[in-house]
């Protein structure tokens, strides 16, 4: 049986200052780092040891992934890492305050672009510093690929493409992945994976920290979810 | 044109406490962590971005190299770990003092042993602890490959099948190549890389936390060796 588990990134320094992050390459908070580590310590008691690892390029997931791992004394696994599991890209929202945001925007299409699936934040203009093809990690990737901003679904259209290139052929393997990356691109894969509708994924949040297991059958289709919360394991 | 950058993980507690490591997984002292960081520091200075990193399933060599690209804010490459490039095996002298095993056996044959070619120190008995095979890690490869204690030509054969099956081909795309690993694990490669004799290999230490740059021609080559000191460049 394929297992899948995905994690969200601890809290980190901007989720703490209520801020929008997107691609803005910020640390885990002290309190991330013991999610991380407690997300470790669970899997263990569980017994249940990826065979391999996956990442976004940001450091608040690939740390989360090698302290998770440090706890678990399975740091031997091969970490991927790839920038189509980065967080949503929110344009010019990044590094400012949501409530700035909500009370300049509005209400109504604050919530609309934040949780909704098809609109995008506004994008950032070009020689904006804040965007990645300035940055030297992203200069090798097509620009025509690199985003301004993005909706949800611009988010879910390039992790499923990685998703079916990268991750699905571990699972045709029949391989345990740990998946370590954020809110949005873990909302557009677990849209894709519980085939929920556009309303649905509107409701739902990932919280940070807890590992949620997917069990598939030789087919990959899911067969079971299961949520490892901190103090128990709840099944729905 | 490749590069491959080759370094000796940081200073461990073991090397701290002159006690033989071998396979036994101890981590880096704080000394060790420092020079990790240096090392990235001196890559980021000279602008040298690795593409790729190998490490072995050792956490000292791990660690290493989570440090150094940290340091480098170079973190997103994808980190591949195979035991091929642990440390070699050194049978029933891991965790022993060196002085106290050279008062044991003498000095010539500690030294044959030890700088030597062809001579392994004595194998680990059934049902020992310090058998990877009773590790969990370990538990998925074939007896027949896992070492009981090694002489370096042992480490050589398994180090070489790794850099062909595994780092030669990313050379060959022309990739800056990260290899972090142990001091007998490099020097089995720096043998085959240099052409060095059996005898000629007893002399070479590698220094911990020093980048070894390797520069290959496009039919893999070697062109130029050069290592980063930490204050200066040294080409010879």
């Amino acid at each position: 049986m394929a297992t899948l588990i995905m994690i969200r990134h601890g809290q980190s320094l901007y989720n703490q200052k209520n801020l929008f992050t997107g691609w803005t390459d910020i640390d885990l908070s002290a309190q991330g780092e013991k999610e991380a580590k407690k997300a470790g310590e669970r899997l263990k008691q569980e017994g249940i040891y990826p065979d391999i690892c996956f990442t976004s390029w940001l450091k608040r997931a690939i740390h989360t992934a090698q302290l998770l791992l440090r706890e678990m004394k399975w740091e031997q696994i091969d970490c991927l890492k790839s920038w189509k599991l980065n967080e949503r890209h929110y344009g010019t929202w990044q590094k400012q305050h949501k409530e700035h945001i909500k009370q300049e925007v509005g209400e109504k299409r604050f919530i609309m672009i934040r949780r909704g699936y098809d609109t995008p934040p506004p994008p950032l203009p070009s020689g904006d510093a804040r965007l990645p093809q300035n940055k030297r990690q992203y200069q090798h990737i097509d620009r025509t690929l690199l985003p301004r901003s993005e909706s949800l679904k611009d988010t879910q259209i390039r992790t499923l493409n990685y998703f079916y290139d990268a991750i699905a052929p571990q699972l045709a393997k029949d391989k345990t992945v740990l998946v370590c990356a954020h809110g949005n691109s873990l909302r557009a894969l677990m849209m894709a994976l519980e085939k929920l509708s556009e309303k649905e994924i509107v409701e739902r949040e990932i919280p940070t920290g807890t590992p949620i297991l997917y069990h598939f059958d030789a087919s990959l289709q899911l067969i079971e979810k299961k949520v490892l919360t901190l103090s128990e394991t709840s099944s729905f």
